[in-house]
């Protein structure tokens, strides 16, 4: 549709129509039962058959069938025929599912990331749908927070980059195999107190601009279409009715115009929070804060045509928002076509296919993390005697939380691809393979624990096979950094598997196999314990750090360390890599970075190079390092590359006490790294 | 000394003599040992010995003959002969050890605390101190953090009462039996990230000034004569080198001006955190904030004369900052009496006598919580056979943390207490007393645990009791609020004694035999484990409160409630309380909240009447509690009273998200309380 034919139908719109269109329901209000539930149901959401007629879009219904016959029963009922949109979450992967983002996150492959978001897309589109919730970028530092699996981890820079490849993976060029990405959630979900979901959000300003806000600027800054807020307060205020957050910065500054969409209910909830004293002050604060769609709550349909008729500049907004979804369904091509082309040939032939399993297979190899090997138990050899435990062996609980299209009945259990590949357990064996951790259900949207470490059952069964006779090999599903702490010493090796997804299973025992090589790096620290959350890689110097063990007056605890169990990056491989030659110097313009790695093993493998930074000395203090550029690269055996990487002053930048962005020059530390605390090479610069 | 001969003096100075009044050293310094270590021993603090005889202040030596010693001395060999000022750490008492301040806050009583500071001061003066490094008033929610014993708990407005009253009891009318307070740590060193010491503070403004600040700001109101800085930063920015903090907020917006002196050794740490690169730049900082002493660190002394020669703005700076130190030396009498009427005779006489201990007994046994006495276990009774287990029975180590001059040889422990009042263990016994909790070590600065459990030691011992068979009582000594969910269903009846001082003993054996009667309240919450951190009563009601059990979607743990174990303001007692004739009302003024309290036991007793507000709509969400005002009373058997309380638009101010520090009309919820749980009554206002 041209823009004047946008204009001329936003004229014709009632009040009450344009209402409809920044107003999202569930299927329920359109008579379909197959739809997912994310939140409580407000029985109060009673609306007429005509209002029903007036909205804009509708969450979580999937399928073409369902799709196709609610789009068409509105259209032919609508006055204006504006098409619904459908939105769902569609988070990591719909019918294919992939890692969960913190598990893919460690591949440090944002371009396999892009891949397994445009599979999504295409399945997801293929059933209907046109918006999916997704990417997750919120950093967190936090372990007990359920919602950690949707994130990326714990690096402002890392979040950034996978943002940017999962919005350019949903969205594409726009066209019908691709679906309007919405960033989420705007802002700072993930710093929630205590760890405890729903709940306040309290950070100075230099500090969620540093941390919290670069990875939703880097999804608005590879054209994300929606920005969803989050349910949290930052500093007091809910996201959903902060206008300094959506309008200031999100619009103002960084010229956000998409549309703005509330989490579940998150409009009403402000009277909850009591920063609103009524639905009407709801509406009119989460409006001027230009909040375009309410989600699952009805304050704008209640109050808005009241408010707007007294108050010109609501009733500006209300015009503003409006077309903003309008073009959004435009840009989506819905007025052409409604369907955008999804249809029941499409959805049976194009999801769950044997190429989009393939790279949910090579996303599952490169998205789980050895963590230990001392003994080189792995990879398990052909002439090995390997037994493995019965306790989840057999179990398909593989695809995580937030892949409610994902079909355990399809996917394959560890057991199922032993017998497969003739490799089943023997009784007499020297190496043991134990599965423990959490279930999908334990994660995610309000799963909040106060104790992450291992059930007392599996530190148990861990136990009574720990004695020295067998290797012991643990593989660990999770949906978040757990405390391995007492469990780690007693074992000789840890693939950490977070939920791998569809072809999870195969990859685990072609990993454990040696058939594939692990190159996954963690990207959230792994605790000691619950005791030392918050606890990330980029930390402070502090006035008295500990310089050797046991000093009185530094900054440590008495009974633990002050780093975590395994840090950021994390992650080893079956291949030796070699670095030599290390470089760094600067120019006028940039820090300049050279390392050779080589593979002198007898296994083709990947790995990743990390590059921090350390700024000395600055007007603000400034964490110990911080990541600036990093590459993974596949090295065949015998194979050498040469790496380079460039950092200029912008990335050197930082939010100072004044909450200025600035660049001091000055001494910088430059780390060439395996990990945060594995350094290769160090060198300081001035620049 | 009149302010002309004050102004004649500062003129009379070299800048080197300037200098030297704004640098405080060790005892090492000036030849003697008996002193207190309370950090790092810089050896590069190398100093010549004229410029020994140009310092302006010692730290840490303590004892008539010492101070008289170097002070003569000093006054001999130097110049101008400016009399030394001596500081030290007398935080909850000199010889006599009153109970640690987490403690004596559980009283409610801030005239005891006003007492026990005035002891002190009396005691400390009488051995020739003029400047003790108390109060500590950082609020904390973090019972990692070992300096949570030296506060007075989790509450902004009972720490400020507090804060208040200690000051005036160190510091009285500034006779020679009070001494100068030096009010700390400026500011929120609480709020230390992951509670481990000397860490990040992290913390948006409103917050800062809503929790934090009002207990130091309630000191300067009551005339603190010195405030400390803190080690940690605020958003980047070391609390000592941060202007904001000590000339914008301190001094301009607070008006003080009295004198600003670091904690040990910390603007060299400046250079360590990063902000300054090396001890000019650090001194520069340090001295443009206003900071006047220099604690254990020698930046000034090596380059302010070249700094102050080159930069009027610092010269004028230098200038004001030995004022400010010469103004505590004049007001403090000291160049009338640099010895401030201190003898050896005082020493003697004045120190731990009767009266003394008599006031530390009063302040324990007011300050020994009684957490639980669920079958009334507690009064023991004379018929009672009680049998008394062996671990900590006869320990001594009940002065806890700070307390360097309180001596453990002259502390009675429970077993010489129960010896001499003929109630010693039977063997056969129907209620057991069991002595668990921390020694005074694992208390106290850089005494960070990630751990907060009793030990499994501790758990152990009372599990092969806990058969049902007796009665267990269980006496807690802590530094902080212990983790006591694993043990608390599995007691009867449980004492938290926190270290009770020089006269703990008598007051645990007195209230465990009811020959007093437990009124203490918890001030800080007891955490159900340290998942739960930070966890304190004055949380927000979020957007999705837990309303019934099992909920899914709200915010809780899935393993935990969300409340602590015990709670802010929780203490039982062994009188029965009955309230009645509550009354909630307006005028145009305040809100006057009214309510009768009666012992309808056969025990005199006391008890302390919380009154708690809600603020139901704001602009920026509010607590679900506050406390805004409390009553101490005695109630002696059958024995009723009357309470009025008044609360105005001032108190009900608050600071919103833009940092305005406003009053907003509405609705109010009046909570009469027992303890931020018990509720005896709620009334919502409009006010």
């Amino acid at each position: 549709m041209k823009k004047e034919n946008l204009d001329k139908l936003l004229e014709q719109m009632t009040i009450q129509e344009k209402i409809g269109q920044l107003t999202q329901l569930g299927g329920e209000f359109f008579q379909t039962d197959n739809q997912e539930i994310t939140g409580p149901i407000y029985a109060e959401n009673k609306i007429s058959e005509a209002e029903v007629y007036t909205l804009g879009s509708v969450l979580g219904v999937y399928g073409v069938e369902n799709i196709r016959k609610i789009q068409s029963d509105y259209l032919e009922k609508s006055r204006l025929k504006i098409p619904l949109l459908f939105m769902a979450d569609v988070v990591h992967g719909a019918r294919t599912i992939f890692p969960i983002p913190l598990g893919l996150a460690t591949s440090f492959n944002p371009e396999l990331a892009r891949k397994t978001a445009e599979i999504a897309a295409k399945e997801a589109t293929a059933a209907g749908l046109h918006v999916t919730f997704a990417p997750m970028v919120d950093l967190s530092r936090d372990p007990r927070w359920g919602r950690v699996m949707e994130g990326t981890g714990e690096d402002p820079f890392l979040n950034g980059v996978f943002a940017e490849r999962f919005v350019r993976g949903f969205q594409g060029d726009f066209d019908e195999e691709h679906l309007a990405a919405c960033v989420k959630h705007f802002a700072a979900y993930g710093a929630v107190e205590a760890g405890r979901e729903y709940n306040v959000v309290d950070l100075p300003e230099n500090k969620l601009r540093e941390l919290y806000l670069p990875a939703y600027k880097a999804a608005i800054d590879a054209g994300v279409a929606l920005v969803m807020t989050s349910f949290n307060t930052i500093n007091g205020v809910p996201a959903t009715g902060n206008k300094w957050l959506m309008k200031d910065i999100l619009r103002d500054e960084w010229g956000f115009d998409g549309v703005v969409i509330t989490d579940y209910g998150a409009v009403m909830e402000q009277v909850i929070w009591g920063t609103a004293k009524n639905a009407e002050e709801a509406a009119q604060k989460a409006l001027s804060a230009t909040v375009d769609i309410e989600m699952m709550t009805t304050a704008y349909l209640q109050t808005l045509e009241k408010l707007v008729k007294t108050d010109k500049k609501l009733s500006v907004l209300l015009d503003e928002a409006v077309r903003r979804v309008l073009e959004l369904k435009n840009r989506l091509g819905l007025f052409e076509d409604p369907y955008r082309g999804a249809t029941l040939e499409r959805e049976k032939s194009q999801v769950f296919t044997e190429e989009n399993k393939q790279v949910a297979y090579d996303a599952a190899v490169e998205s789980i993390v050895l963590l230990k090997n001392d003994k080189k138990s792995l990879p398990l050899k052909k002439a090995d005697k390997v037994s493995f435990l019965a306790p989840l062996l057999d179990s398909t609980d593989l695809l995580g939380s937030w892949s409610w299209k994902g079909d355990v009945t399809e996917t394959e259990s560890i057991l199922s691809v032993l017998t497969e590949k003739e490799c089943c357990p023997t009784k007499e064996a020297d190496k043991l393979v134990i599965f423990v951790g959490e279930k999908s259900a334990q994660t995610g949207e309000s799963k909040s624990y106060t104790n992450i470490s291992l059930t007392q059952e599996a530190i148990d069964l861990v136990g009574q096979y720990a004695d020295g006779k067998q290797e012991i090999i643990l593989v660990v599903f999770a949906g978040r950094p757990l405390d391995l702490s007492t469990i780690a010493d007693r074992v000789d090796s840890i693939l950490y598997a977070y939920f791998p997804g569809t072809m999870g299973a195969r990859a685990i025992v072609d990993l454990l196999y040696g058939t594939q090589n692990p190159s996954a790096k963690l990207t959230m620290s792994l605790p000691r314990s619950s005791g030392q959350i918050p606890i990330y890689y980029n930390q402070y110097m502090t006035g008295r750090p500990t310089l050797t063990e046991n000093e009185e007056y530094v900054s440590r605890y008495q009974d633990c360390l002050s780093t975590p169990l395994y840090p950021f990056g994390h992650g080893l491989s079956y291949s030796d890599f070699e670095y030599f030659d290390p470089s760094v110097s600067t120019d006028e313009n940039k820090i300049k970075v050279d390392i050779s790695v080589k593979n002198r093993s007898t296994v083709d493998g990947k790995t990743t190079v990390l590059i921090f930074v350390r700024d000395l000395v600055a007007t603000t203090a400034r964490p110990l390092k911080e990541l600036k550029a990093f590459e993974k690269i596949e090295l065949n055996s015998g194979e050498a590359k040469r790496l380079h990487f460039e950092i200029d002053s912008e990335q050197l930048k930082f939010y100072n006490f004044t909450n200025d962005y600035v660049f001091e020059h000055g001494q910088f530390e430059v780390f060439i790294a395996k990990s945060s605390e594995d350094i290769i090479e160090s060198k300081i610069v001035e620049f």
